[in-house]
Protein backbone atom coordinates (compact mmCIF):
# COMPACT_ATOMS: atom_id res chain seq x y z
CA UNK A 1 0.00 0.00 0.00
CA UNK A 2 2.58 2.82 -0.88
CA UNK A 3 -0.46 4.43 -3.11
CA UNK A 4 -1.51 7.28 -1.55
CA UNK A 5 -5.26 7.04 -0.18
CA UNK A 6 -7.99 8.39 -2.77
CA UNK A 7 -11.07 8.95 -1.47
CA UNK A 8 -14.81 9.04 -3.64
CA UNK A 9 -15.37 8.32 -7.26
CA UNK A 10 -12.40 7.08 -9.07
CA UNK A 11 -12.81 7.94 -13.02
CA UNK A 12 -13.75 4.96 -15.34
CA UNK A 13 -15.36 2.85 -12.33
CA UNK A 14 -18.81 3.31 -12.66
CA UNK A 15 -21.80 2.17 -10.03
CA UNK A 16 -22.36 -1.74 -11.01
CA UNK A 17 -18.92 -2.40 -12.48
CA UNK A 18 -17.99 -5.49 -11.83
CA UNK A 19 -14.25 -6.97 -11.07
CA UNK A 20 -12.86 -10.52 -11.37
CA UNK A 21 -10.90 -10.70 -8.20
CA UNK A 22 -9.00 -8.55 -5.44
CA UNK A 23 -6.66 -8.03 -7.52
CA UNK A 24 -8.49 -6.01 -10.29
CA UNK A 25 -9.56 -3.72 -7.62
CA UNK A 26 -6.33 -2.43 -6.55
CA UNK A 27 -5.78 -0.96 -9.99
CA UNK A 28 -6.18 3.27 -9.17
CA UNK A 29 -6.45 2.80 -5.72
CA UNK A 30 -10.03 1.78 -5.87
CA UNK A 31 -9.30 -1.19 -2.69
CA UNK A 32 -5.53 -1.28 -1.84
CA UNK A 33 -5.68 -4.04 0.22
CA UNK A 34 -5.32 -7.45 -1.25
CA UNK A 35 -6.66 -9.67 1.64
CA UNK A 36 -8.58 -6.88 4.28
CA UNK A 37 -11.96 -5.83 4.06
CA UNK A 38 -11.27 -2.15 5.16
CA UNK A 39 -9.39 -0.20 2.97
CA UNK A 40 -8.39 2.97 5.34
CA UNK A 41 -6.62 4.21 8.70
CA UNK A 42 -7.01 6.32 11.54
CA UNK A 43 -5.52 9.56 10.23
CA UNK A 44 -7.21 10.01 6.67
CA UNK A 45 -10.14 7.84 6.87
CA UNK A 46 -11.92 4.89 5.40
CA UNK A 47 -12.00 5.01 1.48
CA UNK A 48 -13.82 1.58 0.61
CA UNK A 49 -14.83 -1.61 1.94
CA UNK A 50 -15.54 -4.70 1.00
CA UNK A 51 -18.64 -6.98 2.04
CA UNK A 52 -17.28 -10.71 0.99
CA UNK A 53 -18.97 -12.44 4.07
CA UNK A 54 -16.19 -12.34 6.37
CA UNK A 55 -19.01 -11.42 9.22
CA UNK A 56 -22.21 -13.39 10.65
CA UNK A 57 -23.51 -10.01 11.75
CA UNK A 58 -23.58 -7.72 8.87
CA UNK A 59 -27.03 -6.81 7.34
CA UNK A 60 -27.48 -5.20 4.20
CA UNK A 61 -30.81 -3.90 2.97
CA UNK A 62 -29.15 -2.75 -0.57
CA UNK A 63 -29.19 1.30 0.37
CA UNK A 64 -28.64 0.87 4.15
CA UNK A 65 -26.25 -1.16 5.35
CA UNK A 66 -25.02 -2.46 8.38
CA UNK A 67 -21.69 -3.03 8.41
CA UNK A 68 -19.46 -4.93 11.17
CA UNK A 69 -15.84 -3.46 11.73
CA UNK A 70 -12.71 -5.16 11.23
CA UNK A 71 -10.64 -7.67 13.64
CA UNK A 72 -11.17 -10.73 15.81
CA UNK A 73 -12.54 -13.55 13.60
CA UNK A 74 -10.84 -16.38 12.42
CA UNK A 75 -10.43 -16.57 8.87
CA UNK A 76 -10.60 -20.83 8.42
CA UNK A 77 -13.88 -20.51 10.21
CA UNK A 78 -15.03 -17.11 9.82
CA UNK A 79 -16.32 -17.14 13.68
CA UNK A 80 -15.48 -14.15 15.89
CA UNK A 81 -13.55 -15.42 18.31
CA UNK A 82 -12.14 -12.67 20.57
CA UNK A 83 -13.42 -8.73 20.98
CA UNK A 84 -13.04 -6.25 18.33
CA UNK A 85 -11.65 -2.69 19.29
CA UNK A 86 -11.77 0.83 17.89
CA UNK A 87 -8.03 1.12 17.83
CA UNK A 88 -7.97 -1.27 14.68
CA UNK A 89 -6.88 1.01 11.56
CA UNK A 90 -10.08 0.07 9.08
CA UNK A 91 -12.68 0.53 12.14
CA UNK A 92 -10.45 3.64 13.09
CA UNK A 93 -11.29 4.87 9.59
CA UNK A 94 -14.80 4.36 9.50
CA UNK A 95 -15.72 6.85 12.51
CA UNK A 96 -12.97 9.48 10.83
CA UNK A 97 -14.68 9.14 7.44
CA UNK A 98 -18.17 9.80 9.33
CA UNK A 99 -16.53 12.42 11.14
CA UNK A 100 -15.40 14.28 7.92
CA UNK A 101 -18.08 13.60 5.93
CA UNK A 102 -15.69 11.39 3.67
CA UNK A 103 -17.65 9.01 1.38
CA UNK A 104 -17.13 5.36 1.29
CA UNK A 105 -16.61 3.33 -1.96
CA UNK A 106 -18.48 -0.26 -0.99
CA UNK A 107 -18.19 -3.23 -2.74
CA UNK A 108 -20.18 -6.36 -2.80
CA UNK A 109 -18.47 -9.97 -2.98
CA UNK A 110 -19.49 -13.16 -4.21
CA UNK A 111 -19.38 -14.65 -0.89
CA UNK A 112 -21.62 -11.76 1.01
CA UNK A 113 -24.99 -13.50 1.13
CA UNK A 114 -27.68 -10.80 0.06
CA UNK A 115 -29.98 -10.19 -2.56
CA UNK A 116 -27.52 -7.48 -3.96
CA UNK A 117 -24.13 -9.86 -4.04
CA UNK A 118 -22.87 -11.19 -7.67
CA UNK A 119 -22.44 -14.67 -8.00
CA UNK A 120 -18.67 -14.08 -8.91
CA UNK A 121 -16.54 -12.16 -8.06
CA UNK A 122 -17.23 -8.64 -6.41
CA UNK A 123 -19.18 -5.64 -7.62
CA UNK A 124 -19.03 -1.93 -7.15
CA UNK A 125 -22.16 -1.10 -5.40
CA UNK A 126 -21.72 3.28 -5.48
CA UNK A 127 -20.84 6.02 -2.69
CA UNK A 128 -22.01 5.11 0.49
CA UNK A 129 -22.07 7.58 3.57
CA UNK A 130 -21.19 6.31 7.38
CA UNK A 131 -23.89 8.26 9.37
CA UNK A 132 -23.61 5.67 12.82
CA UNK A 133 -20.76 4.42 14.82
CA UNK A 134 -21.54 2.29 17.94
CA UNK A 135 -20.31 -1.35 19.60
CA UNK A 136 -22.52 -3.81 20.50
CA UNK A 137 -22.07 -7.83 21.49
CA UNK A 138 -22.26 -9.85 18.43
CA UNK A 139 -23.86 -12.65 18.10
CA UNK A 140 -20.68 -15.20 19.14
CA UNK A 141 -20.54 -13.20 22.12
CA UNK A 142 -17.76 -10.44 21.68
CA UNK A 143 -17.23 -7.19 21.11
CA UNK A 144 -17.75 -5.74 17.76
CA UNK A 145 -17.89 -2.76 16.42
CA UNK A 146 -20.89 -1.85 13.71
CA UNK A 147 -21.51 0.63 11.48
CA UNK A 148 -24.32 2.02 9.46
CA UNK A 149 -23.88 3.25 6.16
CA UNK A 150 -26.89 4.37 3.82
CA UNK A 151 -25.65 4.90 0.10
CA UNK A 152 -24.92 8.88 -0.69
CA UNK A 153 -24.22 8.59 -4.62
CA UNK A 154 -25.24 10.48 -7.44
CA UNK A 155 -27.63 8.38 -8.65
CA UNK A 156 -31.00 9.94 -7.84
CA UNK A 157 -33.02 7.32 -8.08
CA UNK A 158 -30.93 5.64 -4.89
CA UNK A 159 -30.68 8.53 -2.82
CA UNK A 160 -32.10 7.14 0.69
CA UNK A 161 -33.56 8.79 3.25
CA UNK A 162 -34.66 7.37 6.09
CA UNK A 163 -38.26 6.49 7.28
CA UNK A 164 -39.12 5.05 10.56
CA UNK A 165 -42.44 3.01 11.42
CA UNK A 166 -44.02 3.65 14.76
CA UNK A 167 -46.49 1.73 16.10
CA UNK A 168 -48.96 4.71 17.47
CA UNK A 169 -52.03 2.39 19.03
CA UNK A 170 -54.06 4.99 19.39
CA UNK A 171 -54.16 6.54 15.63
CA UNK A 172 -53.44 4.04 12.96
CA UNK A 173 -51.67 1.56 13.22
CA UNK A 174 -47.68 1.29 11.96
CA UNK A 175 -47.76 4.31 10.29
CA UNK A 176 -44.60 5.86 9.44
CA UNK A 177 -43.22 9.13 11.43
CA UNK A 178 -40.33 11.38 10.81
CA UNK A 179 -36.92 10.94 11.35
CA UNK A 180 -33.36 13.06 11.68
CA UNK A 181 -31.52 12.25 8.17
CA UNK A 182 -28.37 14.06 8.85
CA UNK A 183 -26.33 12.89 6.14
CA UNK A 184 -23.25 15.04 5.87
CA UNK A 185 -20.97 14.42 2.63
CA UNK A 186 -18.42 17.07 2.05
CA UNK A 187 -16.79 17.97 -0.93
CA UNK A 188 -13.41 17.74 -1.15
CA UNK A 189 -12.70 21.53 -0.70
CA UNK A 190 -14.55 21.87 2.26
CA UNK A 191 -12.80 19.35 3.57
CA UNK A 192 -9.79 21.05 2.68
CA UNK A 193 -10.94 24.23 4.45
CA UNK A 194 -11.92 22.54 7.53
CA UNK A 195 -8.33 21.13 7.81
CA UNK A 196 -7.36 24.75 7.16
CA UNK A 197 -8.94 25.77 10.37
CA UNK A 198 -7.87 22.44 12.23
CA UNK A 199 -11.89 22.29 12.58
CA UNK A 200 -11.84 25.61 14.47
CA UNK A 201 -15.14 27.46 13.96
CA UNK A 202 -14.53 30.55 12.24
CA UNK A 203 -17.53 32.36 14.15
CA UNK A 204 -16.63 30.98 17.70
CA UNK A 205 -13.35 29.79 17.90
CA UNK A 206 -14.29 26.16 19.30
CA UNK A 207 -14.03 22.60 17.53
CA UNK A 208 -16.22 19.87 18.27
CA UNK A 209 -14.28 17.03 20.02
CA UNK A 210 -15.19 13.20 19.06
CA UNK A 211 -13.36 9.92 19.88
CA UNK A 212 -11.59 9.85 16.44
CA UNK A 213 -10.51 13.81 16.31
CA UNK A 214 -11.94 16.73 15.32
CA UNK A 215 -15.60 17.74 13.92
CA UNK A 216 -16.86 20.95 12.07
CA UNK A 217 -19.28 21.66 9.51
CA UNK A 218 -17.96 22.93 5.57
CA UNK A 219 -20.59 25.88 4.76
CA UNK A 220 -21.24 27.29 1.36
CA UNK A 221 -21.62 31.54 2.06
CA UNK A 222 -23.85 31.55 -1.22
CA UNK A 223 -25.58 27.93 -1.04
CA UNK A 224 -25.19 25.48 -3.72
CA UNK A 225 -27.48 24.13 -5.97
CA UNK A 226 -30.13 25.56 -7.24
CA UNK A 227 -31.81 28.50 -7.53
CA UNK A 228 -28.42 29.54 -5.86
CA UNK A 229 -26.09 27.88 -7.99
CA UNK A 230 -23.21 28.97 -5.47
CA UNK A 231 -19.59 28.09 -6.19
CA UNK A 232 -17.75 24.79 -4.55
CA UNK A 233 -15.01 27.43 -3.89
CA UNK A 234 -13.32 27.91 -0.83
CA UNK A 235 -13.98 31.79 -1.50
CA UNK A 236 -17.18 30.32 -1.11
CA UNK A 237 -16.52 28.52 2.03
CA UNK A 238 -16.55 28.92 5.87
CA UNK A 239 -15.53 26.54 8.71
CA UNK A 240 -18.28 26.20 11.40
CA UNK A 241 -19.65 24.43 14.19
CA UNK A 242 -22.66 22.90 14.03
CA UNK A 243 -24.75 25.47 15.88
CA UNK A 244 -23.09 28.07 13.58
CA UNK A 245 -23.56 26.06 10.90
CA UNK A 246 -27.68 26.58 11.27
CA UNK A 247 -27.18 30.24 12.68
CA UNK A 248 -25.68 31.11 9.04
CA UNK A 249 -27.34 29.11 6.97
CA UNK A 250 -30.97 30.65 8.57
CA UNK A 251 -29.46 34.45 9.06
CA UNK A 252 -29.27 34.71 12.42
CA UNK A 253 -26.04 36.47 11.75
CA UNK A 254 -24.24 37.47 8.30
CA UNK A 255 -21.02 38.69 7.62
CA UNK A 256 -19.90 42.44 6.23
CA UNK A 257 -17.28 42.76 3.20
CA UNK A 258 -15.21 43.43 6.56
CA UNK A 259 -15.87 40.36 7.87
CA UNK A 260 -17.47 41.91 11.03
CA UNK A 261 -20.28 39.80 12.12
CA UNK A 262 -24.00 41.78 12.07
CA UNK A 263 -27.38 40.37 13.42
CA UNK A 264 -27.48 38.06 16.76
CA UNK A 265 -23.32 37.44 16.71
CA UNK A 266 -21.15 40.34 17.35
CA UNK A 267 -17.24 40.64 16.72
CA UNK A 268 -15.30 39.30 13.49
CA UNK A 269 -14.76 36.42 11.48
CA UNK A 270 -11.43 34.19 12.14
CA UNK A 271 -9.87 34.48 8.98
CA UNK A 272 -6.81 32.33 8.46
CA UNK A 273 -4.16 33.46 6.23
CA UNK A 274 -4.22 32.22 3.13
CA UNK A 275 -8.70 31.95 3.06
CA UNK A 276 -9.41 34.60 0.51
CA UNK A 277 -13.30 35.11 1.06
CA UNK A 278 -15.08 37.01 -2.32
CA UNK A 279 -17.39 39.86 -1.31
CA UNK A 280 -20.01 39.17 -3.64
CA UNK A 281 -20.88 35.57 -1.65
CA UNK A 282 -21.10 37.18 1.36
CA UNK A 283 -23.32 40.13 -0.47
CA UNK A 284 -25.43 37.27 -1.43
CA UNK A 285 -26.02 35.80 1.70
CA UNK A 286 -26.76 39.28 3.19
CA UNK A 287 -29.26 40.04 0.59
CA UNK A 288 -30.70 35.97 0.95
CA UNK A 289 -31.19 36.96 4.90
CA UNK A 290 -32.74 40.89 4.48
CA UNK A 291 -29.52 42.25 6.03
CA UNK A 292 -28.85 46.19 4.47
CA UNK B 1 -60.25 29.08 10.67
CA UNK B 2 -61.95 28.08 14.35
CA UNK B 3 -60.62 24.72 13.61
CA UNK B 4 -57.15 23.94 15.55
CA UNK B 5 -54.02 23.65 13.10
CA UNK B 6 -53.06 19.48 12.45
CA UNK B 7 -49.46 18.97 10.90
CA UNK B 8 -48.47 15.60 9.21
CA UNK B 9 -50.29 13.11 7.87
CA UNK B 10 -54.38 13.08 7.89
CA UNK B 11 -55.89 10.19 8.28
CA UNK B 12 -57.66 8.25 5.36
CA UNK B 13 -55.89 10.81 2.99
CA UNK B 14 -53.40 8.90 1.18
CA UNK B 15 -50.27 10.73 -1.76
CA UNK B 16 -51.94 11.32 -4.83
CA UNK B 17 -55.72 11.47 -3.43
CA UNK B 18 -57.69 14.58 -5.42
CA UNK B 19 -59.95 16.75 -4.36
CA UNK B 20 -62.38 18.46 -6.51
CA UNK B 21 -62.21 21.59 -4.80
CA UNK B 22 -60.87 24.31 -2.38
CA UNK B 23 -63.60 23.49 -0.07
CA UNK B 24 -63.23 19.67 -0.24
CA UNK B 25 -59.64 19.87 1.34
CA UNK B 26 -61.30 21.68 4.46
CA UNK B 27 -62.20 18.82 5.51
CA UNK B 28 -60.67 17.47 8.94
CA UNK B 29 -58.14 20.12 8.90
CA UNK B 30 -56.65 19.30 5.52
CA UNK B 31 -56.09 22.61 4.22
CA UNK B 32 -58.06 25.27 6.39
CA UNK B 33 -58.00 28.03 4.10
CA UNK B 34 -60.57 28.83 1.45
CA UNK B 35 -58.53 31.26 -0.46
CA UNK B 36 -55.04 31.78 0.53
CA UNK B 37 -52.13 29.20 -0.29
CA UNK B 38 -50.52 28.65 2.84
CA UNK B 39 -52.46 26.95 6.07
CA UNK B 40 -50.16 28.23 9.06
CA UNK B 41 -48.97 31.16 11.38
CA UNK B 42 -45.85 32.27 12.76
CA UNK B 43 -46.24 31.33 15.99
CA UNK B 44 -47.26 27.37 15.26
CA UNK B 45 -45.89 26.77 12.20
CA UNK B 46 -47.67 26.03 8.56
CA UNK B 47 -49.13 22.53 7.98
CA UNK B 48 -49.80 22.88 4.16
CA UNK B 49 -49.54 24.41 0.85
CA UNK B 50 -51.43 25.00 -2.23
CA UNK B 51 -49.59 25.20 -5.52
CA UNK B 52 -52.52 27.37 -7.67
CA UNK B 53 -50.25 29.26 -10.18
CA UNK B 54 -50.42 32.27 -8.16
CA UNK B 55 -46.59 33.14 -8.42
CA UNK B 56 -44.35 33.43 -11.56
CA UNK B 57 -41.47 32.51 -9.49
CA UNK B 58 -42.30 29.07 -8.47
CA UNK B 59 -40.44 26.37 -9.45
CA UNK B 60 -41.18 22.53 -9.51
CA UNK B 61 -39.00 19.64 -10.41
CA UNK B 62 -41.08 17.12 -8.32
CA UNK B 63 -40.09 15.74 -5.30
CA UNK B 64 -37.85 19.51 -4.85
CA UNK B 65 -40.27 22.22 -5.00
CA UNK B 66 -38.98 26.34 -4.56
CA UNK B 67 -42.21 28.07 -3.61
CA UNK B 68 -42.70 31.64 -3.60
CA UNK B 69 -44.63 32.69 0.04
CA UNK B 70 -47.82 35.10 0.11
CA UNK B 71 -48.74 38.57 -0.44
CA UNK B 72 -47.97 41.37 -2.77
CA UNK B 73 -49.48 39.83 -6.01
CA UNK B 74 -52.81 41.30 -7.66
CA UNK B 75 -55.33 38.96 -7.28
CA UNK B 76 -56.88 39.07 -10.65
CA UNK B 77 -52.98 39.15 -13.16
CA UNK B 78 -51.26 37.40 -10.83
CA UNK B 79 -48.20 39.89 -10.88
CA UNK B 80 -46.48 41.02 -8.28
CA UNK B 81 -47.18 44.47 -7.37
CA UNK B 82 -45.59 45.05 -4.65
CA UNK B 83 -42.67 43.80 -2.11
CA UNK B 84 -43.69 40.63 0.08
CA UNK B 85 -42.50 40.35 4.20
CA UNK B 86 -41.67 37.69 6.60
CA UNK B 87 -44.51 39.55 9.05
CA UNK B 88 -47.12 37.61 6.82
CA UNK B 89 -48.39 34.60 8.64
CA UNK B 90 -47.91 32.35 6.01
CA UNK B 91 -43.91 33.30 5.37
CA UNK B 92 -43.73 33.19 9.00
CA UNK B 93 -44.92 29.98 9.38
CA UNK B 94 -43.00 28.17 6.71
CA UNK B 95 -39.65 29.82 8.70
CA UNK B 96 -41.20 27.78 11.82
CA UNK B 97 -41.99 24.51 10.11
CA UNK B 98 -38.01 24.73 8.80
CA UNK B 99 -36.76 25.84 12.58
CA UNK B 100 -38.90 22.97 13.96
CA UNK B 101 -38.69 20.60 11.81
CA UNK B 102 -42.52 20.22 10.89
CA UNK B 103 -43.51 18.75 8.10
CA UNK B 104 -45.54 20.53 5.26
CA UNK B 105 -48.77 19.10 3.15
CA UNK B 106 -48.09 20.36 -0.68
CA UNK B 107 -51.16 19.84 -2.84
CA UNK B 108 -51.01 20.90 -6.41
CA UNK B 109 -53.87 22.47 -7.96
CA UNK B 110 -54.49 22.78 -11.96
CA UNK B 111 -53.51 25.96 -12.74
CA UNK B 112 -50.00 25.61 -11.13
CA UNK B 113 -48.24 24.48 -14.44
CA UNK B 114 -45.84 21.92 -14.03
CA UNK B 115 -45.53 18.13 -15.31
CA UNK B 116 -47.45 17.56 -11.70
CA UNK B 117 -50.22 19.17 -11.72
CA UNK B 118 -53.34 17.48 -12.66
CA UNK B 119 -56.17 18.41 -15.49
CA UNK B 120 -58.46 19.37 -12.91
CA UNK B 121 -59.15 19.82 -8.98
CA UNK B 122 -56.21 19.13 -6.77
CA UNK B 123 -53.65 16.51 -6.00
CA UNK B 124 -51.91 15.65 -2.40
CA UNK B 125 -48.36 15.34 -3.37
CA UNK B 126 -47.22 14.23 0.50
CA UNK B 127 -45.57 15.66 2.94
CA UNK B 128 -42.41 17.79 2.24
CA UNK B 129 -39.84 19.39 4.82
CA UNK B 130 -38.59 23.28 4.26
CA UNK B 131 -34.90 22.95 4.10
CA UNK B 132 -34.72 26.51 3.05
CA UNK B 133 -35.69 30.10 3.55
CA UNK B 134 -34.51 33.47 1.90
CA UNK B 135 -35.43 36.52 0.24
CA UNK B 136 -34.62 37.85 -3.52
CA UNK B 137 -35.80 40.19 -6.18
CA UNK B 138 -38.00 38.35 -8.35
CA UNK B 139 -38.78 39.04 -11.88
CA UNK B 140 -41.58 41.56 -11.62
CA UNK B 141 -38.31 43.47 -9.51
CA UNK B 142 -40.27 43.29 -5.88
CA UNK B 143 -39.03 41.48 -2.97
CA UNK B 144 -40.10 37.52 -2.52
CA UNK B 145 -40.11 35.25 0.36
CA UNK B 146 -39.33 31.97 -0.83
CA UNK B 147 -39.08 28.45 0.50
CA UNK B 148 -36.89 25.34 -0.90
CA UNK B 149 -38.92 22.49 0.23
CA UNK B 150 -37.82 18.80 -0.18
CA UNK B 151 -40.17 15.75 -0.01
CA UNK B 152 -39.61 13.95 3.17
CA UNK B 153 -43.19 11.33 3.63
CA UNK B 154 -42.63 7.57 3.94
CA UNK B 155 -42.23 6.76 0.32
CA UNK B 156 -39.22 5.34 -0.13
CA UNK B 157 -39.02 5.03 -3.77
CA UNK B 158 -39.69 8.96 -3.76
CA UNK B 159 -37.11 9.82 -1.10
CA UNK B 160 -34.73 13.12 -1.90
CA UNK B 161 -31.52 13.63 -1.27
CA UNK B 162 -29.84 16.28 -3.30
CA UNK B 163 -26.86 15.73 -5.80
CA UNK B 164 -25.02 18.93 -6.86
CA UNK B 165 -23.45 19.26 -10.16
CA UNK B 166 -20.03 20.68 -10.17
CA UNK B 167 -17.49 21.46 -12.89
CA UNK B 168 -14.20 20.16 -12.37
CA UNK B 169 -12.38 21.02 -15.75
CA UNK B 170 -9.29 19.29 -15.05
CA UNK B 171 -11.04 15.68 -13.91
CA UNK B 172 -13.97 14.52 -15.60
CA UNK B 173 -16.39 17.02 -16.71
CA UNK B 174 -19.93 17.26 -15.27
CA UNK B 175 -19.52 15.07 -12.17
CA UNK B 176 -21.69 15.13 -9.50
CA UNK B 177 -20.45 16.10 -6.12
CA UNK B 178 -21.04 15.49 -2.31
CA UNK B 179 -23.58 18.01 -0.53
CA UNK B 180 -24.64 18.46 2.99
CA UNK B 181 -28.36 17.13 3.46
CA UNK B 182 -29.66 18.04 6.45
CA UNK B 183 -33.25 17.04 6.40
CA UNK B 184 -34.66 17.43 10.38
CA UNK B 185 -38.21 16.05 9.98
CA UNK B 186 -39.29 15.49 13.76
CA UNK B 187 -41.65 13.14 16.00
CA UNK B 188 -44.20 15.03 17.18
CA UNK B 189 -42.63 13.61 20.63
CA UNK B 190 -39.94 15.16 19.93
CA UNK B 191 -41.02 18.55 19.07
CA UNK B 192 -43.10 18.32 22.73
CA UNK B 193 -39.77 17.61 24.60
CA UNK B 194 -38.22 20.52 22.93
CA UNK B 195 -41.13 23.14 23.54
CA UNK B 196 -41.03 21.77 27.26
CA UNK B 197 -37.32 22.75 27.51
CA UNK B 198 -38.50 26.07 25.68
CA UNK B 199 -35.30 24.97 22.91
CA UNK B 200 -32.60 24.92 25.78
CA UNK B 201 -30.17 22.53 25.59
CA UNK B 202 -30.21 19.94 28.33
CA UNK B 203 -26.67 20.05 28.28
CA UNK B 204 -24.64 23.30 27.88
CA UNK B 205 -28.96 25.51 28.86
CA UNK B 206 -27.74 27.75 25.59
CA UNK B 207 -30.33 27.73 23.05
CA UNK B 208 -30.30 28.71 18.91
CA UNK B 209 -31.58 32.11 18.06
CA UNK B 210 -33.53 32.22 14.55
CA UNK B 211 -35.34 35.08 12.73
CA UNK B 212 -38.58 32.68 13.61
CA UNK B 213 -37.72 32.01 17.38
CA UNK B 214 -35.58 29.29 18.85
CA UNK B 215 -34.08 26.29 17.42
CA UNK B 216 -33.46 22.87 18.83
CA UNK B 217 -33.06 19.82 17.84
CA UNK B 218 -35.02 16.44 19.62
CA UNK B 219 -32.26 13.49 19.98
CA UNK B 220 -33.30 9.86 20.54
CA UNK B 221 -30.93 8.36 23.28
CA UNK B 222 -31.08 4.99 21.87
CA UNK B 223 -31.81 5.87 18.14
CA UNK B 224 -34.82 4.77 16.54
CA UNK B 225 -34.60 2.71 13.46
CA UNK B 226 -33.00 -0.50 12.25
CA UNK B 227 -30.80 -2.13 14.54
CA UNK B 228 -31.13 -0.51 17.50
CA UNK B 229 -35.03 0.01 17.42
CA UNK B 230 -35.17 2.84 20.23
CA UNK B 231 -38.63 3.71 21.05
CA UNK B 232 -40.03 7.19 20.16
CA UNK B 233 -41.43 8.35 23.33
CA UNK B 234 -40.14 11.25 25.55
CA UNK B 235 -38.42 9.10 28.11
CA UNK B 236 -36.01 8.25 25.37
CA UNK B 237 -35.22 11.62 24.12
CA UNK B 238 -33.36 14.81 24.84
CA UNK B 239 -33.95 18.55 23.88
CA UNK B 240 -29.76 18.96 22.80
CA UNK B 241 -28.55 21.70 20.71
CA UNK B 242 -26.83 20.79 17.25
CA UNK B 243 -23.16 20.60 18.62
CA UNK B 244 -24.42 18.56 21.76
CA UNK B 245 -26.72 16.81 19.22
CA UNK B 246 -23.41 15.73 17.12
CA UNK B 247 -21.57 14.49 20.15
CA UNK B 248 -23.61 12.68 22.00
CA UNK B 249 -24.50 10.41 18.70
CA UNK B 250 -21.20 10.19 18.45
CA UNK B 251 -20.26 8.94 22.14
CA UNK B 252 -18.21 12.40 22.77
CA UNK B 253 -20.17 12.32 26.13
CA UNK B 254 -22.79 9.62 27.65
CA UNK B 255 -24.96 10.49 30.81
CA UNK B 256 -24.99 8.41 33.74
CA UNK B 257 -28.01 6.53 35.35
CA UNK B 258 -28.18 9.70 38.13
CA UNK B 259 -27.60 11.97 35.13
CA UNK B 260 -24.24 13.42 35.95
CA UNK B 261 -21.96 13.23 32.43
CA UNK B 262 -19.42 11.38 31.56
CA UNK B 263 -16.62 11.64 28.47
CA UNK B 264 -15.73 15.12 28.24
CA UNK B 265 -18.64 16.92 29.36
CA UNK B 266 -18.76 17.14 33.23
CA UNK B 267 -21.85 18.16 35.21
CA UNK B 268 -25.27 17.02 35.29
CA UNK B 269 -27.83 16.93 32.79
CA UNK B 270 -30.69 19.85 33.39
CA UNK B 271 -33.82 17.75 33.79
CA UNK B 272 -36.95 19.24 33.94
CA UNK B 273 -40.03 18.53 36.32
CA UNK B 274 -42.74 15.71 34.14
CA UNK B 275 -39.58 14.58 31.73
CA UNK B 276 -38.60 10.75 33.04
CA UNK B 277 -35.68 9.38 31.37
CA UNK B 278 -35.78 5.85 31.45
CA UNK B 279 -32.20 4.20 32.42
CA UNK B 280 -32.22 1.46 29.99
CA UNK B 281 -32.16 3.93 26.98
CA UNK B 282 -28.67 5.77 28.63
CA UNK B 283 -27.27 2.28 29.45
CA UNK B 284 -28.16 1.24 25.24
CA UNK B 285 -26.00 4.87 24.28
CA UNK B 286 -23.42 4.16 26.73
CA UNK B 287 -22.79 0.27 26.11
CA UNK B 288 -22.89 1.74 22.11
CA UNK B 289 -20.19 4.16 22.88
CA UNK B 290 -17.82 1.99 24.99
CA UNK B 291 -18.51 3.75 28.54
CA UNK B 292 -18.40 1.44 31.85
Amino acid sequence: MNQAIVFGEIPGIQEGHHFNNRREMMIGGFHRNWAAGIDGNGKEGTAAIVLSGGYEDDVDKGDIIIYTGAGGNDPNTKKQVEDQNWDNRGNAGLRVSMDKGLSVRVIRGHQHKSDYSPSTGYTYAGLFSVIDAWEEIGKSGFRICRFKLVYSGSNEARSTTESIELDYSDREKRRKAGTVVRVIRDTQLAQDIKKLYNYECQVCGTYIKTKSGRYAEGAHIRPLGKPHNGDDNPNNLLCLCPNHHVMFDRGTFAVQDDFSLIGEENGVLIIHDGHQIEESNLQYHRKSHGYQ
